[in-house]
């Protein structure tokens, strides 16, 4: 934190992504903020968290607010900040003029990702609660292997997963449960449905845990009774990107090339115009967060990062195939966090 | 949306919050935005959603984009809009400097709460959805009647009744059920947790279902074995506020007037330091959306808007009560929505 103050040239800056607030303190409400000064951290957060604030944040003396931004400005002007770096990309615009408006004397910065940048690179005690979380998720996949088959309705599924999770550990879903079958795989984000699953279908099983605060995500799909030509070549196609994909991974490789690798091996196929979402992200406290792999990401990897990497090909009234793992950034290179076997398998 | 934009004397608004998106349009992806000028609706999404925006958007043409907010300041160039509502409550700061360097010759006016306000009355399919909802949870609710007991873990509790909602319907949970027994339930939200129930305690269970969209919410507070005369006087103190404030409910009654009901009696019973959060609040497409029911609020309800009442008492170190019912406000008062019985149970 202090890094990120020096690097703005502010005097003070305001967290109110909940996530960075976690991140930076351990609180695990709902609603909260932190000021940190260059010698001082305030925590603000209401009357409901005065109990679990005392229990869960150190380091930051704790304030309860009736109304957080009245409270965050009356903080800032007690601590007589002239430039209060905040985060751009998490404040609206209607709180931002709340705070402009309580500030006259303030200048406001808006930050561009200090804290997304420290949890871009996962802590050893993260990691240890992302394999957590992985674990749960893989459990899911061993029962989706025994539960998916033809006259099964997509959402009866994914109940049945969920419950294999949450008894193995997870908390909850870390989104709503994508189980696509036929041609309801073209949706990259079918949520699981009243369909049934039919004989000769492809099915899109995407599912992640929350576990400990801690995301994980991954995705397989499997053939229901005996898989055609076409439908073992996409699949394959889409493995192969992947893999090659992965191989590129490693500290200072950039995003934009781990992308390419995958997306250059579909076009080759014939399949490019059926690819068209980016290859991956970052995952942790958000299961959606940096770094960003795809064709316009300038981002680097580097060592400590998670990612996914889950290059697809959807065919519109046909169906699709995704294929996603969680891939740390090592060292020397790269360790598959996701344990879930990737042949393609027939139910 | 024309009487808004009218209000606003913008020439066209551009919606961005994705409840407020599907509100409007019934799209049901996570990723979406919404131009309306006098004459023209323009919906536009990402490549994963192609599809899904064919099958569920009527009423609007549907462009694809790869970068949401160059897509929305092409958009607004090609309407030759002069002056652009947006929704400053749910546009980020960042995004907003985004399209105003995008849009040099564009005005850009927040607006406050238009959808919001049209949200906040629901329509009778909508309360539809919201009774099947609520009929799911109080499903579960059943379950946790027979599930809590002496020796049970909160989060295996937890489990098991979330099992019984979904398989009475619900897609999934609307928030992370709250089970919190003995000292834990003076956390007005203490997420079910490793703990387990003993003998003696009270149990705060606060749990929502969301159906089809349309969340819902509910508390009720059981006692394990046989309760103290302390146990006994709290909860009634808690019954006897929520009564107070659901028969002040009628079109025109001040949210306020409500809050201070329930507020008046607790502190009349020496509780009061002890309920330290509003009233209550709306539910629908959000588990939290407007109006508030609270010290604060101006809102006056209004035929068609349902809400939460749920008073609590917490008190640090003993434990907490709290009862919360769903409200409908109707041309003669209210509906209670929730059919959970609410006299004092112990397990």
């Amino acid at each position: 934190m202090r890094g990120a103050l020096k690097a703005n040239g502010a005097d003070a800056i305001l967290v109110s992504n909940i996530k960075n607030v976690r991140y930076l303190s351990g609180f695990t409400g709902s609603s909260a903020y932190i000021l940190v000064s260059r010698d001082k951290s305030w925590f603000l957060t209401d009357g409901r968290y005065t109990t679990q604030a005392k229990d869960e944040v150190s380091g930051s003396r704790v304030k309860i607010y009736k109304k957080a931004l009245e409270a965050v400005a009356e903080s800032v002007s007690a601590l007589k900040v002239r430039t209060l770096g905040f985060e751009g990309a998490d404040l609206s615009y209607d709180n931002f003029l709340k705070l402009k408006k309580a500030l006259p004397k303030t200048a406001l910065r808006p930050l561009s990702g200090a804290v997304a940048r420290l949890r871009a690179r996962k802590e050893p005690f993260e990691v240890s609660l992302i394999r957590e979380s992985v674990k749960a998720l893989d459990r899911g996949y061993r029962t989706a292997m025994e539960t998916l088959a033809a006259g099964v309705r997509e959402k009866d599924a994914a109940l049945l997963i969920e419950r294999s999770f949450r008894e193995s550990g997870g908390d909850s879903t870390a989104f709503d449960t994508i189980i696509a079958s036929g041609p309801r795989g073209a949706l990259p984000h079918g949520k699981a449905s009243d369909k049934k699953i039919r004989k000769g279908e492809l099915v899109v099983v995407d599912m992640g845990v929350l576990r400990n605060g801690y995301n994980s995500d991954e995705t397989r799909t499997y053939c229901i009774g005996k898989a055609t030509a076409e439908q073992k070549k996409v699949y394959s196609t889409v493995l192969a990107a992947q893999e090659l994909a992965i191989e590129k991974i490693r500290p200072g490789a950039k995003a934009s090339d781990v992308d390419a690798a995958a997306r250059g091996h579909i076009e080759r196929a014939g399949y490019g115009r059926y690819f068209d979402h980016g290859l991956g992200h970052g995952v942790g406290l958000d299961v959606h967060e940096g770094p960003s792999l795809s064709p316009l990401s300038a981002d680097v990897l580097e060592e400590g990062m998670v990612v996914t990497v889950e290059p697809g090909i959807y065919i519109p009234d046909w169906g699709g195939v995704r294929i996603e793992d969680m891939v740390r950034v090592t060292r020397g290179g790269y360790e598959v966090l996701t344990k879930t076997a990737r042949d393609f398998v027939c139910l």
